[in-house]
């Protein structure tokens, strides 16, 4: 599996507006992924954190945490997801995503079988205060790309 | 009420990451408007728009109509939204959100009244195929800010 720095730099390269974001990837294991971002562009009218933004960093750490996951030659998009704020955050945007053997070895194995498969996830963003941010996430895998 | 270069100034004054994203106010009426953005750092791995860039300018489609309506002193912040992605955009996203003049001074009317008030709309993100993307959020606002 690659590395944390190697998902970052390969998040970094094909997805330039992450860079805008300060974008992190903190800790990096099969099940799970610790992201980063903010910085001062991403601010809103209130001076805390844009919405925009950090739902672009929950994206980035629920595709990150897949994508790490995939074998080469695997197109993964983002097919819908959802968002709810809670509180504003100040500073960084932290975003957490885990995901069970269980569920990551069925899409996998699914991937493999049909050439196409589903898995939805949740992603907890965090802001100093506790979580600021629920998202839940449905990605699209399949072998060939578009 | 502000005209849409005005409102465009508003939100690249306010959220930076918005220039980054090439964003511009097309067309304004108190029930309609019209954004566009996108740019060479909003692509993702597949050389089309990225999943975040795309939210975050129907975000601002749906904040900026909204917050052209509003009087001075009001806070308004998104609550949610869930977006789903119909098919990849190539070049320009282009958002476009309608709110009834009912609905919008049903809105307002709670907003005088209560001092607080919650409006759910749609946004339709299109690429040069068609509807790329169906979102829909919820703001909130408030007439005692933050």
């Amino acid at each position: 599996m690659i590395s944390a720095n190697e998902l970052e730099q390969r998040i970094r390269d094909g997805i330039p507006i992450a860079a805008q974001m300060a974008f992190q990837v903190r800790e990096l294991s099969t099940d799970k992924i610790s992201v980063v971002g903010g910085g001062e562009e991403n601010i809103n009218v209130h001076g805390t954190a844009f919405a925009g933004s950090i739902y672009a960093i929950a994206t980035l750490a629920l595709w990150g945490l897949v994508n790490a996951n995939l074998p080469e030659g695997v197109s993964l998009v983002l097919a819908d997801a959802n968002i709810r704020y809670r509180q504003p955050i100040e500073g960084e945007i932290e975003a957490g995503c885990t995901i069970s053997p269980d569920e990551m070895n069925a899409f996998l194995s699914q991937l493999a079988n049909k050439g196409r498969a589903r898995l939805q996830a949740i992603v907890t963003v965090q802001g100093r205060a506790g979580v600021a941010a629920e998202y839940q996430g449905t990605v699209f895998a399949r072998t060939a790309p578009d």
